[in-house]
């Protein structure tokens, strides 16, 4: 590789408290290789690459850059842009590689969930194939925290931590006024994996503590059992708290929000989901007679920097810093991972996985940490996430009394090549 | 007032984060006021009253009184109870005084909004005219800072901190993903008043900033000025983050939800609102033409002690405890109020209200708040809050790394009386 090899830096897919952490680790880490150009922002991940839509990181203040880690979403810009195989897709792939090309551009560091790493690959082994130079590496993001070959996700953690607070705070709005039966619905994000509902269950420490009643898809999903289970602990508290995924299913693996038609697909092509609170409150009312009510955190779970897990903010740093290394050392066309020693006490250090294992392979809540009654989680599932949500994230807080935000000056570099978008 | 007179600490309506801290307050300055025997806590407000539902908050230990301060809701419990006229509801009069006399109860402290007030102010007139010594303090209440007679109401300063958190978060989210038109909905709380909805402007100290658009129920809503507000900041930017207040009117003072049909009354016989984010997210997908999402943040909002406003929790307590130092000085039939000084400088001390002006009092953001266009605020809604939301409050964070909440063992007073309710 040439000494002033450039490198991207990139994010995609939904936004998290820290992926801009994970961003932070690896522009430092580059910036210091002593092997590396510039560092080049794509504006809207693989979008600003396909519109020669670059920006110099490397020339950004250090405090702007050191700020990302109290800054979420996504800084340097997030896409949902799938790119399909690569005979279907070959245009783009061809112009990604031109883009590379133009720019000296021999990095491709690419944060993002598993279509992310599908997208890394296949611009991977086009380069190979080309026979041009080029290192691509994976870093994991998703709050969803279904990627495969990983312990868990960066964004996770900071996702359950709030959610899970949010579900202790909200439960005792629910018992200060149960003066008659109450009902709190809190829905929480998760498509296919009930990780993030599952977590909420953390903060159920006695029998009187919300989440009463947790949902996730992966445990099936019965409209008589839940009207029974709601029933159940009305009888036992006269109050009730349940928390749902999104993405909750029926027994036939159908989305019971599914008849709704409120929908609308996202750019990956996935079934917008929203409405399973709204359901279950219109459920509740009419089958149990009690008023219901719902909280439908949305993207504010995905983006609560004010009260992201410190582990979190420092796997996820770590993980962009380690793909950096990883490539110095020659490994390519691999993500980082999160391994998890055994043992009592917490640690977590990093590993490699293929991308196209990770692209192909998806991690559901395993059954081991779904109660029986598939109505709440297990000590299994308290143990996975306990050690995550460990910390709280130092945050910079202005005159106004608000966290304070960064934000890239983007100086745009020059376009080399004809408009492609 | 004989020596072992005892007090009553009751709270009602809907919870906040800090309610408790005015609990603590007038606890611990009751207890150490050395005029004042037991301190009892009436379970669910004036509905604990009424059943006799009645525990020693002095027996409770010093510690738990003292999480108090860290504890969001209500922990000596809500009610959602309208006393009607001394005419209309005389049984329960007449059994509020006798439950006082049969416990020696001659200090009621309730901590509530302006219903609230109305049932301290007729409970005290009742025994007056009985001739039963009885002292009668409000505590102010509301995330709705819709109280008469004062600067500010506890609870608002805390909740105006998180929803303009959430909105600079959750708009972070929407600028991550501008490579289409995006739209996100921050839908809030605030029934007639739009302190809340108000607040989150704070967020914006720049074009770039959510939110870009705020919605109050003063300004009088109109669909088409809506649509057009839309359309003008998405030219601009390509994203669009507003924030909404549930109690939206349209011009003619109808909610602009009022035709959903999906309405309830709460037992003050208020209409119970939502929806209003799920109403514009159609129109925008509709009349606009792009995808929106919208955010509920629902009880979440009020009870979100992990980022509660230390200002808030100071001065909360501070209402309780003069409450307390006032009804020891002699005072009676009265609210205490917070008052700020003139001057460059925050300074808010307490003062003092007749519960009656409260009690028919109502406090809407005034005019110049707002601006011309009626779609965000002006600076000196800015100067306003932002002295409000300055400090975090601490809070304690346990081994699961979640916040603590503290529970009152509640030792039941023995009842004296037949049972009433």
């Amino acid at each position: 590789m040439n000494s002033k090899a450039n490198a991207i830096v990139a994010q995609s897919g939904g936004p998290t408290a820290v992926i801009n952490s994970s961003a932070c680790g690896a522009v430092q880490e580059a910036m210091k290789s002593g092997k590396i150009g510039r560092v080049i922002g794509a504006t809207n991940g693989i979008l600003g690459v396909l519109g020669e839509d670059l920006f110099d990181i490397s020339a950004e203040k250090p405090e702007t850059i050191e700020a990302l880690k109290q800054t979420p979403a996504a800084a340097v810009g997030s896409c949902r842009y799938k790119l399909k195989s690569l005979e279907e897709s070959r245009a783009d792939f061809e112009r990604i590689l031109d883009v590379f090309k133009a720019h000296d551009i021999h990095y491709f560091f690419y944060a993002g969930g598993n279509d992310s790493m599908d997208t890394a690959d296949k611009v991977n082994k086009l380069a190979a194939d080309a026979g041009y130079e080029l290192v691509c590496m994976g870093i994991p993001k998703t709050v969803d925290n279904d990627l495969a070959c990983t312990d868990h996700c960066p964004g996770y953690p900071s996702v359950a931590k709030y959610v899970a607070t949010c579900a202790a705070e909200a439960g005792r709005d629910t018992e200060a006024l149960y003066t008659h039966d109450t009902c709190t619905i809190l829905e929480v994000m998760g498509r296919n994996a009930g990780w993030i509902a599952a977590a909420t269950g953390l903060a159920a420490t006695s029998p009187e503590d919300a989440p009463h009643l947790v949902y996730l898809p992966e445990a099936g999903f019965s409209w008589d059992k839940f009207v029974s289970d709601v029933k159940q602990v009305l009888k036992e508290l006269r109050r009730v708290f349940i928390v749902a995924g999104e993405g909750l299913k029926d027994e036939k693996g159908k989305y019971i929000t599914a008849d709704s038609g409120a929908f609308a697909k996202d750019d990956f092509g996935h079934v917008q989901l929203g409405g399973v609170g709204d359901m279950l409150k219109a459920v509740i009312e009419k089958e149990v007679g009690i008023k219901a009510r719902f909280n439908k955190l949305g993207t504010n779970q995905r983006t609560a920097m004010h009260f992201a897990s410190l582990t979190d903010v420092n796997e996820a740093y770590m993980c962009g810093q380690m793909a950096v290394r990883y490539a110095m050392e020659g490994e390519n066309g691999k993500m980082v991972t999160l391994e998890r020693a055994d043992g009592p006490e917490y640690k977590c250090t990093t590993g490699l996985a293929e991308l196209r294992d990770v692209a192909n392979g998806e991690k559901k809540v395993p059954t081991e940490y779904i109660n029986d009654k598939g109505n709440h989680i297990t000590d299994a599932m308290r143990d996975y996430v306990r050690p995550l949500v460990q910390g709280e994230a130092p945050i910079k807080i202005g005159k106004d009394g608000l966290p304070v935000f960064m934000r890239f000056e983007r100086k745009p570099l020059e376009k080399k090549l004809p408009n492609y978008l």
